[in-house]
């Protein structure tokens, strides 16, 4: 019955990525700690982040791009882990509407991410065992300040755009509320002011999941060399379905055998999409920390921008100099679009300057990273009027 | 951290219910197999049930409930594991809908469970070991022709009604479709004709908890003296999510925090509705047997009755003579309404009488287990007119 459960697939990946990324990285000693939510004044600590495009003489020009839960620094170049094109090459690139012959675009990895940026998989300074569970918990506050201080190094006092999807519209959101100044415009999508009791739900599972694997040795199982594989395949397959729509399980799927005729009366993957989750499950563990999962996870389900402004989300917007776009999806249920209008309402009521779109798809909260015609047209129109009115060439 | 993982609470349930249930019980000898979808003749074997009321000197009021995955056939009565009040206190009793001073009420426990019937937990004949995975695959069909079975040991040829909600349903929609001279009336609700890819999603998320947990040892961890209890705690967390509407967890629980007034910044259940579900998980593994999770989840995604009838629904139910009502609730997603459209369809394409009742109510899918007047309404409504059409008093 072995092929029945979750297999373990070729050698661990190293996670030499967390402290040395095939990626620029900015460090920030002693003198200079990234102060976190937590009460923690982390140092020493490291930013690791990708650049397209060229910084224009006026330092204007400049986009970052924040990425999702699993996401990372590599929006359009390979994966130095998968091999695989970036996450977002379908919106930024030469021609695209995030165009990098016009715009300077920068994408960081997060704090307590796994792909260079210091989170539970670093080398811990004290010790030369990794943080694990002893790293602080972090927000999406901690990662926008993470962010900024990465901004001050390169010289770049003021954000053309801030761009992203899911957590990464978290961030788009936390940036305008923390330093309008130096965001002109904002790009939100898929994405919601705070996270919903069934999302936070949705990731309470899958971080039990991962604590229930007895390799997961409360956290320390990169000192111990195991790994809660098991476990973490769990959480992404659970996670997964909340990322795709109902409707697209069925077109791609429905209740199609996977290269058999007839059931086989066993607990094979007798399914396509039971195969298909199973695939999604074991190839995540070979890309991503265990405990990095766990931190990200947390930090959007600490999420609520209205109750760090008094319980009023206007608050967090009013008077706000930055320009708005906010995207939604309609078979998307993870961020549906109710929780866009909030924002959108939220904004107006800030007397902020405001466009909405609900975009008709039926991929679910993954539409953001898939092609969307009606997304890139909206987001390049919106670019360009910006680009006109910030006088970026 | 011991605090941040599941724990495991108290003396393992010794499952003496799955042998010698604590209700009556028919047992089937080898003369007498029941003979499975997957090919096997199962013999010998044993369905537990409970009854209320009395049979009629007709013989005519009989009334079969179905159990939903993970329940029982202590239907109105306490329940001898958990000590709890029967699942469907408030709809079966006297004076109740099925008013049990009319109506002879039966519940039996499915094939493949842990209540008494024959099932993965059961004492294999040969060996005296469980049968653990060495048991066949059941489907819902073999669900129904065991209960079939132990209608013909009982006496009772006809049944006046079939009820069940969620796989409870499926059963009523197989009597329909298997034995239609048997059902005299027949009320699924929130239910559907086949289980959807997301639904098979689910489960196998649920399935790869289970078989992820060490401690399931291919499924023989009752000869080894262990319990997966992890993994079934994780599996049931996530099944809870998709059995209760976003608006009934924003509304019992929003983002409220657990006994405490600020976030901890740990991986300590920080929300209620991180706590509720630990305590869903927990108790779970309390009362229900991990490998009777497998299969009986394996059996609701094998359901699909068009496939059974050369692809076309309707033609389950072909000239059928039983009166049916279809009933759903209106935030149910996990069978939403088009299911139950798609069996009305079907009913009215096969020419039967049937009627059809969406239930506004924003509880979810364990809407049909609550306190859901217009459900008792309609369900008392159907009733009554269907006793006085069969002369019952």
């Amino acid at each position: 019955m072995t092929e029945t459960a979750l297999r373990a697939v070729s050698p661990p990946t190293h996670l030499s990525e967390a402290n040395e990324p095939t990626s620029p990285v900015q460090r920030f000693g002693a003198d200079e700690p990234l102060l976190l939510d937590a009460g923690v004044a982390l140092a020493p600590w490291q930013i690791a982040y990708q650049t397209y495009g060229t910084l224009n003489a006026e330092r204007s020009n400049a986009v970052l791009v924040c990425h999702a839960l699993t996401g990372d620094q590599h929006v359009a170049n390979r994966n130095p882990v998968t091999g695989k094109p970036g996450w977002w090459e379908t919106l930024v690139g030469p021609g695209l509407p995030l165009d990098t012959s016009r715009f300077f675009v920068i994408c960081a990895n997060v704090i307590g991410g796994c792909m260079g940026t210091t989170g539970p998989a670093s080398i811990h300074a004290e010790g030369g065992r990794v943080w694990a569970l002893d790293f602080p918990l972090v927000t999406i506050r901690d990662m926008v300040r993470s962010q900024a201080m990465l901004l001050d190094r390169l010289g770049i006092a003021s954000l053309f755009c801030v761009v992203g999807g899911s957590m990464g519209g978290m961030q788009v959101l936390q940036w305008a509320a923390s330093y309008p100044e130096r965001v002109f415009s904002a790009l939100p999508i898929a994405t919601g002011p705070r996270h919903s009791a069934q999302n936070i739900a949705f990731h309470e599972v899958g971080r039990q999941a991962v604590m229930a694997d007895p390799d997961w040795r409360r956290g320390r199982y990169l000192d111990e060399g195991v790994r809660p594989r098991k476990g973490l395949a769990v959480a992404r397959m659970g996670a997964h379905i909340t990322y795709l729509s109902e409707t697209t399980l069925h077109r791609k799927f429905g209740r199609a055998l996977q290269n058999r005729d007839a059931p086989t009366f066993t607990f094979d993957a007798d399914f396509q999409i039971e195969s298909y989750l199973r695939h999604q499950g074991s190839s995540f563990v070979e890309r991503f920390d265990p405990n990095s999962y766990l931190y990200v996870t947390r930090a959007m389900d600490y999420f609520d921008l209205a109750a760090e402004h008094g319980g009023t989300l206007a608050n967090a917007f009013r008077g706000s100099p930055t320009r708005f776009l906010v995207m939604s999806f309609t078979s998307d249920w993870l961020f549906p679009t109710r929780e866009s209008r909030a924002i959108v309402h939220a904004l107006n009521a800030g007397g902020a300057q405001v466009g909405f779109v609900e975009i008709e798809s039926d991929k679910g909260h993954d539409a953001f990273l898939l092609d969307e015609p009606e997304m890139f047209a909206a987001a390049r129109g919106f670019l360009d009027a910006a680009a006109i009115a910030r006088g970026i060439r």
